[in-house]
């Protein structure tokens, strides 16, 4: 096991009917004015953000507020919140929606108190300032509500890059899994396939000796794999919502990751296809995660082995250990496709010949990246055509 | 799933070396002056108090220090500390050692700023007000350097006694697998028991449909019947050391009970074994734990079973689910046993003619008392009987 830091000092105020306390919460967390941030008006037509606003004007807490924020989200909405925490003298950020708002909510956070472009944050500059932000959370997927992540698309060029700081956790994050029952189908398995490669990127690792890690990982996995099919069948059930919704909190706080090298390069191919046609991340992941297994498998066999045998319940072929590694990864694909997950390029809407496109956007040049098997241009480009070719 | 708040606030700063780093994480925490706080000597004389100090000169942190604390930490000690703090103008407390220091640490931070009896809060008052308390934890077990719990035992009566409140989640907790090596098998071997209890205590539940909880104990579980043989077979293993550590961090920091009732009356059994014969928590627990199981199990036999299955790897007997229910118990003693820990009185130095005086000290009253079941003066009393008369 390698040395780590885990922190992760956001408090979860988790289950039915708990955003009526954050106004209160906000006033704990010394919120004198705040930002409202929200999506494409479905937390306003909902009612959520009058019940949020109610609880906020009984806490005798000021607020303004700002919608739009669309998945992928955008640089330009981020310039436009900063200005506006900038006019109204916001000092506490609240983030009403999923994993794309908080992002959007982290970044004005990070560009409020910055005297430059906050874009700089995304470029690789060290984030030494943020406002206060937390989260009403509305779909199960991005872990952003646990996270001290945040991953914004520059609109010019479709560019998307992230930034990651401690300053960057919510102080408060309200979990009601009830919210989330009015996702359609397709929402809700992006989500729950965000959440199972989030664990997957710090599952496959070179670090031997880290079992607590990888017990952690599985019991995620193992709850996703039996929750997830539940909620597709009946969207009303709130016991597998509510088991889906903290196991993809738990999915990226980096409880699944400690004392140990991880991955990630997943993320990263998958993040040129979310760029370049703005499709979900958790579908571009479904079609991305099982062909990044398939090519990188053999580096180490008896890991993907586990996989199967734990996660996914095969039976361990010891005669041919690579057969079971494959079983493992087959069974993954057909539990996503099973889910409604697209599984392949034509099924996502994106185009092989458009690969070299990606590759070049995916910008190492001539080195390489990644931490379980580190891979160069043509390992990333046979990776894309695996991806684009995958059937059942 | 029940509604529930899960706060975890502390930085753990985890692996070789990391004492070192004790000075800049006090003044990160806004310690100026600190009272180092430790136990027996061992800690002094392995040089971790040494490499503390250094580190806090070296950080420009003023220090005064109290040892002494003993294995069932006494209120004389808390009273001893709470009048050090004061005369030296203590504002931060630094446990070095186990779980003993860490409650007594608390205990001293209750009181310092309370104008009462610190006794007070170890006898249902609310905690309002604590001192920051960091640790550098020297053995895996009782959780107390991620939870916000502390047991002091008040000498006259020998009466042992909570006190809770998220202020007494430590700021920071240094754990460095490697200090751990140097201690005895019975008490590493207490250590896993204890963590275990943790875990089992808020595994067995009446409350439905908590499967990412349930999985997540399963884990801290698994890796603790996976890795304790091996450090009592080579206590100088660091690898499994460390996995042990960090599983009795996450046994105890409420993420193995989160949305879901918990019991914790084997916890209140042992406390009076313990307090009435100063042994070891964890040795009490080994005799406890697997008695309460044997009496409870009929209450929901496929949670036992469900344990046996997934903890300790029993082939479920569909024709007879109770005998599966009663194999996991029994294999759970055997691995208590093959690690060295009592499973009955006469291995733990307790009297059967005693049990009346313990039933009474418990002090339920006619009452009754628990949470997956509710149990009275006689159930008490026989699970001391089968405790007494434990075998394999």
């Amino acid at each position: 096991m390698e040395n780590f830091n885990f922190y992760s000092p956001t408090e979860f105020v988790f289950g039915k009917g708990r955003a009526a306390e954050a106004g209160l919460l906000v006033k704990k967390y010394g919120g004198s004015k705040v930002l409202i941030h929200y999506g494409g008006g479905s937390a306003v037509k909902s009612g959520l953000v009058g019940t949020v606003k109610k609880s906020l004007d009984d806490a005798g807490v000021k607020y303004c507020e700002l919608g739009g924020v669309k998945p992928n989200p955008r640089d330009t909405l981020v310039y436009k919140g900063i200005d506006l925490c900038r006019a109204e003298g916001v000092d506490f950020i609240l983030a009403v929606g999923g994993g794309s708002v908080i992002d959007s909510s982290k970044a004005i956070a990070i560009g409020v108190p910055y005297d430059g472009d906050f874009w700089d944050m995304y470029s690789g500059k060290r984030v030494e300032k943020a406002l206060p932000v937390a989260t009403v959370l509305t779909i199960a997927a991005a872990g952003s509500e646990g996270s001290g992540d945040s991953v914004i698309t520059k609109e010019d060029g479709m560019l998307k890059r992230g930034a990651g700081s401690d300053l960057l956790r919510p102080r408060f994050s309200i979990m009601d899994p009830s919210l989330t029952q009015t996702l359609p189908a397709y929402q809700t398995a992006c989500g729950a396939t965000d959440i199972m490669a989030h664990v997957f990127e710090r599952y496959f690792t070179n670090t031997k000796e880290v079992e607590i890690t990888d017990r952690l990982c599985e019991a995620v996995l193992m709850t996703m794999v039996k929750e997830t099919p539940r909620v597709i069948a009946d969207p009303n059930n709130y016991e597998a919502r509510a088991n889906i919704m903290w196991a993809g909190t738990v999915a990226h706080t980096n409880l699944c990751g400690v004392g140990r090298e991880q991955d990630w390069n997943s993320h990263g191919l998958e993040h040129e296809l979310s760029g370049l046609y703005d499709v979900a991340h958790g579908a571009g992941l479904a079609v991305i995660m099982p062909a990044w297994m398939e090519y990188v498998h053999g580096h180490n066999v008896m890991r993907f082995c586990q996989m199967a045998a734990r996660v996914f319940g095969c039976q361990m072929n010891f005669e041919d250990p690579e057969a079971t590694a494959l079983e493992g990864i087959r069974r993954f694909r057909t539990f996503l496709r099973s889910i409604g997950m697209p599984i392949n390029f034509d099924e996502l809407g994106a185009k092989e010949e458009d690969i070299p496109a990606l590759v070049e956007k995916f910008g190492i040049g001539d080195g390489k990246t990644g931490g379980f098997v580190k891979l160069n241009k043509n390992d990333i480009t046979e990776i894309y055509r695996i991806a684009a070719h995958a059937s059942l």
